[in-house]
């Protein structure tokens, strides 16, 4: 219905008289002040009124200004509202509940419905385990947020959330056929979203828990996983995670190196910090040092954040203390997850041969790719507009299909590390190099390596419940 | 892909060995033992295996039980499992979570997701009223229960609770598209079940209990209607009511009684009950005498069920006592919400003349139709396989369609009554007998008049949020 020029499009909703105003007087409007119109849609219709979507697009916001500024003192003319097409994709909400197949009889009706649904009640009534089989637990997931942490907007609570979920669920679907139900929920108290997620589990075959504040988000997703059988997967720490690990294999692959070997640096120890450093010490990184605000994270300090303490007890074997800037020498890797502007170029100076910076802090990385294109070995970012982007939507459907398709009771660390693997190896050896490490979202071929690997991980590890005919 | 003729119909899930057994050999074996093969569906193949569907039909269930036996003993075949039409349409659940439109490309990704979205995200912290636009909160309703009273069946817990609440989300779509969401709680503690409903309520414009146990259902449904801003709706209870009551508006027409004239005996004073009474007072009944195993109701009695006590004081008005069998003198309608039987014939016949009986105990109705047709003047159950059928179908989803259209924040007593008169105002004066005092739940005028009459009742009593254009 609406096309985009090169320039900048709005949809202008307008409630017209018809005795009023004629259609002509609008164009002319429209047109006088720079702009054209590319589509008409009639909403509504009544005897001497209509409500028409105009679809406008100019070369200047200035233009669209003029135009919205315009029609509103036309007389006949009252302007509803004014969406450009992000908004306008959002109207009315972004995802639908369907039947999967129409009831277009009586005999349908009692089929999917009384009387005759009591018995598929029974049968899983009888054997719970039919719930796999007879219901919407086989595919669904509950796509769940208090709205604390949403993208970089922070506290915005659980009715400015929803889009972002909605938003999932969309890709849940497109991307790996999964089902996600957005649930937003009106507490923060981690006693509470602990209960809520546990007493409406029972409809659902995994939970992703999304954009839930740290430390608040730790407890949850372990109090969840102790407590459910079904997997619990926080996507902002371990999405992040297995996507940085699947870069970090292609990346070390690209410069010539092995992770056994590699000393990485990571800067800001928040939720998704602590997770992809827990993915690489997996994965087989012998020195690994955490950097915050107050420096280098060494076992000898107390910090006031538990999470700090556990986790300095993991790290910086050498106890290694100072700032970003003392720590980065001879560092080959830096994967950063804290903020604009602190990483220097002095700093990736001062790093080992090839050095792999991976700067994921959004909107503006830890450094502008741009000024150290010359002296790094493989740069990544959190951004689209950057060669590889490390972006979760690599990793939570596929993994979801995965744990979905053999019921895993959990994902666990190796079926994480399978993921990482199965989204590394969809470039080839030959295609491999520093601006092609991490394979698009759309290429269709992700979702299909991880759901392999990471059921036969889940296989091996014992966490299936059940096997898929393929892997018998 | 399966069709029933006349006969019993099954779907055989096989796992064959293609060179162990020939396809010609399994179709013998079946047309052998009396069956005829309408479908065959192939499920998945490999190099010397394939798995099929093979639907079969038969006259008698004895017919298919030998197929089944035969198959299981043929060499070369694995009967995977065996499935009647109700269990296939259940296979995997009844709904799906869908996209409304396909995210093709980058542009499209980054509007319903990072980083575009985050700007319809703002737009919804700086004015919650935006995610009734923004968002599925504006077509979605909560179908809630915690599987306590299933149907007839009982106690049966949220799993199993599951294919009926999927069953009631397909109804929500089809027809009245409302986008419904099952959820069923692994608790039955009244708080805990209040707590999670207010938490998860965020996402959703309405709120559908359903199947929880009396007494715990009015506590559950009257708090989340005092704590909750949006539409909290106990289905059982006013579902049930509202198609009652309309039933009752077109068989007074057909014995030409009116309601304020009516001595009306309710049977089965449980939630059902006790909403039919309360919509049938609010309608104008004068006398209504509820009775339940302990005999009528009366106001000077005290019962050890604390809503038994408040519907006495409202009820009765002239505080008669005894059985069933000494009430029912007189009474011009007998409403059953109780058990198969308690009726008699020789109860009907003291009743007024033209006496109006709606025997909707399931699946037993308190006295068969048969046995009272000569002298009834009319009868109405809840069972599809006679005439005038109660179905709480017709209301649910015409109620909530109007409910969301102008953002109700409470469906309240006038909203339930013009629902009511808005079912009973389908079936013209022309049509109406007593054989039709009801619509099917397939005419789709129903939900077309339901949600008119009900908007326009919400804005009448100050509860609509938002006047769509045509009521303006």
């Amino acid at each position: 219905m609406t096309i985009t020029m090169g320039g900048k499009s709005i949809i202008l909703r307008l409630e017209l008289q018809t005795e009023q105003i004629h259609f002509g007087q609008l164009i002319t409007v429209i047109t006088e002040s720079g702009g054209d119109v590319v589509a008409i849609d009639v909403i509504q219709t009544g005897a001497n009124w209509t409500v028409r979507d105009i679809t406008v697009t100019a070369m200047e916001q200035a233009q669209l200004d003029k135009i919205t500024a315009r029609i509103k003192d036309l007389a006949g003319v009252r302007l509803v509202h004014v969406s450009d097409r992000t908004f306008l994709l959002h109207l009315g909400g972004k995802i639908e509940m369907k039947p999967k197949s129409p009831i277009q009889n009586r005999d349908d009706l009692s089929r999917v419905y009384t009387p005759d649904v009591a018995r598929v009640c029974m049968a899983i009534h009888e054997n719970p385990d039919n719930a796999y089989k007879l219901t919407i637990k086989r595919n669904t997931v509950a796509v769940v947020s208090d709205g604390s942490a949403v993208l970089g907007l922070g506290n915005i609570g659980p009715y400015a959330a929803m889009p972002v979920m909605e938003g999932k669920a969309m890709l849940f679907k497109q991307f790996a056929d999964v089902d996600a139900i957005p649930i937003c929920l009106s507490t923060q108290s981690t006693d509470k979203i602990v209960e809520t997620i546990k007493h409406l589990a029972p409809a659902f075959g995994g939970i992703n828990l999304e954009d839930i504040s740290s430390p608040r988000c730790f407890e949850i997703e372990e109090r969840l996983r102790n407590e459910l059988d079904i997997p619990v997967f926080h996507d902002d720490q371990h999405g992040t995670a297995v996507v940085l690990y699947a870069g970090l294999i292609n990346a070390l692959k690209v410069v010539g190196k092995r992770i056994e070997d590699a000393k990485v640096v990571v800067c800001g120890i928040g939720a998704a910090g602590i997770a992809c450093s827990n993915i690489l010490l997996a994965a087989g990184v012998k020195e690994l040092i955490g950097v915050d605000r107050e420096g280098a994270l060494v076992s000898t300090a107390d910090y006031a954040n538990p999470m700090w303490n556990g986790y300095a007890q993991r790290t910086n074997p050498n106890k290694r203390e100072g700032s970003l800037h003392d720590i980065i020498d001879g560092a080959d890797v830096f994967i950063g997850l804290s903020a604009g502007g602190v990483l220097k170029r002095a700093d990736v100076e001062r790093m080992a041969e090839q050095p792999i910076v991976f700067v994921m802090a959004n909107p503006t990385p830890e450094i502008h790719p741009d000024e150290i294109e010359d002296i790094a070995g493989v740069i990544a970012t959190g951004r689209s507009d950057f060669p590889n982007q490390i972006n979760n939507v690599l990793c939570f459907p596929g993994i979801f299909r995965a744990a979905l398709d053999c019921q895993a009771a959990v994902i666990n660390e190796e079926m994480k590390l399978a993921a990482s693997t199965a989204i590394a190896s969809v470039i080839l050896p030959q295609e491999l190099n520093k601006l092609y490490i991490i394979p698009s979202v759309f290429n269709q071929e992700v979702v299909r390596r991880i759901r392999e690997v990471v059921i036969r991980a889940a296989i091996q590890t014992g966490v299936a419940r059940r096997i898929p005919r393929e892997f018998r």
